[in-house]
């Protein structure tokens, strides 16, 4: 299902292709991310015309609102939002540590009063997987404790084991329960005529260890033995300083199977991204290109723009040199003009060109190891980039 | 410039066709409302797709934000919103009455206090002029006074004088200044490599007087003499009853030439249009489609629905059968999910419906009264969507 398709010489930065039941996604890639089965500001149309292979949905967030029997009702994630490519799930794990209130976490799971009204609720490593299950993603996260940061030793290791045994319920249960239960395993004319590429839902264990590098190495295995589709590397962008968030990548992925996908969770700018890329990573989810849009923020290859600035009241040049047509139509004078008159269309258009920007910065990534230049281009990039800051 | 193809043996409905320089206009036409260079929420690619032939921007608030240096630096509203149909642009009046404070009106223009930061404006004939030429619409509409409602006879008679003398002023205006200042009339390239199908901004006057038909006759008679491109009926959709709506347009528009167009500002409801229309109305505008987008309510066949109701939780149909294949792929549950959420994409959704309900009532129309059958139509149509109310 996950087939390695070439390996970069200076770095370790890889291109890969992984095959879900809903297509083929070609690595390394970022996945952006529908919080309430939706993409913020954005049609599902726009994203097929952004080229996005794959979106993020969020289980915490779905089964509050609108609730399972509604996600049922609609034969899952899919068809309810009317995305038709691949979804992957997280196992609502982070929302709790972040939004719930009132958190207490036991062996059976995690009790805790929802941010919408308060009230009680409960997720465990069986509910979690169910509540995905139902979504009908095609990639299931397990159900993980997420240490805050910083984190004692002691904790971080009696978290870590917790979570190896929720890993191990998890796995158990979609074992057993997975193909019962998801939509178009259930229906499969759910995926039209084509046979499908991936039959079955597939499931990533979480490493976890805070920053302790022998409890990163033991997460690893533990969940290798378990045996996962594929591994991500959590508890990072939880506040930490930035060479942090890279030795817990360093301390996780040596441990991780070369023939399995390796995904950071929550990152990140477009350096560090690309840092993440030359240390074997391959797939990645952030919030930030849609969420800054909303704060009037652009990327840019010279490092981000603020629209509202008086700079740009006469500035005639679309965003960026190489953001989409439907973008790039329009002047940044423009899209001044709609950010200061609070006109959705400013941060409609901002979410699009960022997205576009991530998700191009993958391709060219890509292209990169293809040609044996990815290191180059890394470096240029991250030059460029930066040099704003220094001016 | 405005071709009559066919008026309804039943009714005073009529077919026609506007030829302005971005492009020819099948009426009758419902003109969807870009207040402040952008038609709320929507994309202009998205107007293309809904098949809307001209759209109306704003004056008063164009002239305050962005302001007529950024306009012209874009060289015309068109360049500044990538909008390469027709545009026509109201003359501020409306909003003046409506938005600004402390107005002074004098036999010069009006002197007001701007909604944005109370800085002191003056809107004249002259002023007002000059702004849409500097937009560069392809129809301007003259400077009117738009009286209250209710509003006595003096004034009434006082006002429609003063909104005379201030026609002849705009035209006056128009046709010595227009050539020199309209973007695409001084650089015709603008326009691209075909000739212009109209090679000057159409300038339409506004026919007042309030409820009384002696001054809505001697206004449309004074402004046939002074001689405009089409002739709009104004100081309706004031809080007025819509009776009095109904008898402003009786009043007005047998005194109107067969030859010109004739557009009923500010309106309305689908079954208001469809009366007008009946009339011998050809234009329309309304914030109506995409304001009550905003605050949940979509149009169907049956009258308007609220799709936060509860009813709409588990309704797999999309909005209405007829809508446009972007929205009909969603389910109401699903845009119910998206309202609940806060998620702006059910404002684009809803604002885009709305829209396509409105276009799709006029080619209905259209082609209602090139079959001859627009008087069964519209008494189809009103029966049908005013029965919800009566259950």
């Amino acid at each position: 299902m996950f087939e390695l398709i070439q390996t970069d010489k200076e770095t370790k930065a890889r291109r890969g292709r992984l095959t879900t039941a809903h297509g083929v996604i070609e690595t390394p890639i970022f996945m952006p991310v529908g919080t309430q089965g939706t993409v913020k500001t954005l049609h599902p149309d726009d994203l097929l015309d952004l080229g996005s292979q794959i979106i993020l949905g969020n289980t915490y967030h779905l089964n509050l609102r609108p609730g399972l029997d509604v996600i049922r009702a609609a034969k899952g994630l899919h068809q309810f939002s009317t995305w038709d490519k691949p979804i992957l799930t997280d196992s609502g794990g982070f929302q709790v540590w972040s939004l719930a209130k009132l958190r207490k976490i036991s062996e059976e799971g995690v009790q805790f009063a929802n941010h919408l009204d308060g009230s009680k609720m409960m997720l465990s490593p069986e509910t979690s997987m169910e509540i995905q299950a139902t979504l009908g993603s095609d990639i299931a996260m397990l159900f993980d404790e997420c240490p805050p940061y910083p984190c004692e030793e002691k904790y971080a290791a009696d978290s870590l084991a917790l979570t190896t045994r929720w890993a191990k319920r998890c796995k158990e249960w979609h074992e057993e329960n997975a193909s019962k239960i998801v939509p178009w395993m259930t229906e499969p004319s759910l995926l039209g005529e084509s046979p499908m590429p991936q039959p079955r839902q597939l499931a990533f264990g979480i490493v976890q260890g805070s920053s302790y590098a022998e409890l990163r190495e033991q997460s690893a295995k533990e969940l290798i033995e378990i045996g996962f589709d594929g591994y991500a590397v959590g508890g990072i962008s939880v506040g930490e300083p930035e060479h942090e968030m890279i030795r817990a990548i360093d301390n996780a992925v040596p441990h991780l199977p070369a023939d399995k996908p390796r995904y950071a969770m929550g990152l990140g700018t477009p350096p560090q991204m690309l840092e993440m890329i030359a240390r074997g990573v391959d797939m990645f989810d952030c919030v930030m290109p849609t969420r800054v849009a909303r704060h009037g923020l652009a990327f840019t290859e010279d490092g981000p723009i603020h629209i509202k600035n008086k700079e740009f009241e006469f500035d005639q040049r679309p965003l960026t040199e190489y953001t989409h047509p439907s973008v790039a139509r329009f002047s940044r004078s423009y899209i001044r003009h709609l950010w200061r008159a609070k006109e959705m269309l400013a941060l409609r258009l901002l979410s699009f060109h960022n997205l576009h920007f991530y998700l191009r910065l993958m391709q060219q990534s890509r292209e990169a190891i293809e040609a044996g230049t990815f290191a180059e281009f890394k470096d240029a990039f991250i030059t460029r980039y930066n040099s704003h800051k220094e001016q």
